[in-house]
């Protein structure tokens, strides 16, 4: 790969966009030129990167001529049809949609736990997971290396961030009429999110699952390379602004002490743990927003099973979740394929 | 049991004191006299029972005397210290504490799923469970007796008023403070409770688990007369005014078929079946605010498993959770003992 420094965002004005923006120059990515794509309605609008206002544009034939890599942060649809476009004249795009991941050609990468398998890839799109799989993974992979993972059983605390900038407005905005009295009409959300728990994210399928909880499922026995993992998982938005959080029962192959579960935790790369309940101390939204790791804490033995311990974690759902990650990939890219 | 319709109410200003005084209107509780009982902080407080208002005493020795049911809703060191006075003064009681739950002696009775067993007590004392455990096990009633539990792994997504009417005001407080950018400086929760998850809920026992989940995991087993029933917990508050999610998965003994579950779940006492995900349908908190059921939804086969199911529980965490339930054991009291 020949990396020119050219980049492209699709999707720069989108909450994942900005924060990718933000962690393209702290990481120091190489970037010599920078090219914001939005949609029609943000043409022209200017977003910020190392000092300088650039205008964004929009999807057109040849947009992506000479540029080096393509992150994809928009709708599915739009992936669907512009990553083989952006692939075609000649990007190598790193997509956060979910229209390519289960692909058996296209790799599905979390590089702290399947980044060293990514090789020399043949296919020119990468794919980031959806957020409530990228944290659930980081948080398997030292416990799936050492003990061998039997089943897990998953809750998720969704924040509204997930769902992007508009539904971050909606909460903000329908909470402040909830508390003052007046009627909530939901936009984003099929119903009300102030003071409320939704136990839908996404669509329904047939399966009784809803398309977030076909994910989790589908991409975490994918990233983890364990297809026949047995996994139940339920997504749930809850009224928080960022981050998701997650309640974990995981039934191991082999025995374990707690402590070597601990040591596990602490050493594995990306994962802090914050697990001194003791003086209140384990993640919550309040304190890892913003921040790079997946977050750790609650870990203790399960009794009701051989085997078995629960954890809680929680990750910044747009940064690692889906920008950072992404970035992670192009950085793994860059190093693998140069 | 001579019942002459003398009731006190211990807690009558707080949270669940205020819905359970309703309730008693509501339900036509054969109250004659009702004695609304208070902390000292409250007393002379007027409190409203069938369009009287009535001065809120303060415990004192000889105040539950000719009482005949005396419901007690405040602290589990008030219960501690006034359950026992209350009896030897000849009141029968209903006591919504923890403090004589898990005393063999003392029946811990949720009508629909015990009541039953009920008889003639000989303890004075009758308890109602923790309201996270209330409306977890009228939803796993219908599927012991129909297919046997094996092992129940619930996450609770609990609203503030389990904590109290002082509760509600700091997450509204809060929250108003969040949004125009102040400071939050926490009082009743250990955190900030707005826009954020605090995976805590009571103080953290040895075992790792909070009393909480130690409460919904000794109180299921006893209400449901499955001294060994494999259960595992996790409890976590979320920024909701009212109403407890539960997400639930259980492993059945014997196998099943959906439409069976469905039915059982249908005609099960206390219980209330939303299940139309594909119109959006399904329980959640600003829904059952106010009612009396137990709701049910997100049914589905977890095929990770061999007869395993994953559902969604919400109930009103102050009227069936604690007030309503309450006065349903005082029901079954006047059935069983007059």
């Amino acid at each position: 790969m020949s990396f020119g420094g050219r980049v492209a965002v699709v999707g720069a004005t989108g909450a994942v966009g900005q924060v990718l923006l933000g962690c393209l120059e702290s990481r120091e990515f190489p970037v010599t030129e920078l090219i914001p794509i939005a949609s029609p309605r943000s043409e022209g609008k200017r977003v910020g990167f190392k000092g300088q206002e650039l205008r964004c544009q929009i999807l057109k034939p040849g947009i992506f001529k000479g540029v080096d890599i393509a992150f994809f942060d928009a709708s599915d649809a739009i992936s669907k049809e512009w990553v083989p476009r952006a692939v075609d004249e000649g990007a190598w795009v790193v997509d956060n949609s979910a229209s390519f991941r289960l692909d058996p050609d296209v790799p599905l990468i979390v590089p702290e736990v399947n980044g060293m398998k990514l090789g020399s890839p043949r296919s020119r799109v990468l794919t980031g997971p959806n957020c409530s799989t990228v944290e659930l993974v980081v948080a398997l992979q030292p416990i799936a290396e050492g003990w061998g993972l039997r089943r897990v059983v998953v809750s998720s605390y969704q924040s509204v961030s997930g769902a992007g900038s508009a539904a971050i407005e909606e909460l903000k905005a329908q909470t402040k009429d909830a508390l003052s009295g007046e009627r909530i009409t939901p936009k984003i959300f099929s119903h009300a999110i102030a003071f409320n728990c939704i136990p839908q994210i996404g669509r329904f399928e047939d399966s009784g699952n809803t398309s977030e909880e076909a994910k989790i499922i589908a991409e975490t026995k994918k990233i983890l390379g364990l297809p026949e993992l047995k996994i139940s998982a339920t997504a749930v938005r809850v009224p928080t602004i960022s981050c998701h959080g997650e309640s974990v029962n995981v039934e191991c192959v082999f025995m374990f002490e707690m402590e070597e579960i601990r040591k596990a935790f602490g050493s594995s790369p990306g994962v802090v743990l914050i697990d001194d309940p003791g003086n209140g101390k384990y993640p919550m939204g309040i304190d890892c927003a913003g921040k790079d790791p997946v977050f750790v804490g609650r870990l203790r033995r399960d009794p009701s099973l051989e085997n078995a311990l629960n954890f809680w974690v929680v990750s910044d759902n747009v940064r690692k979740g889906a920008a950072l990650n992404a970035i992670q990939i192009a950085e793994l890219l860059l190093e693998n394929v140069r």
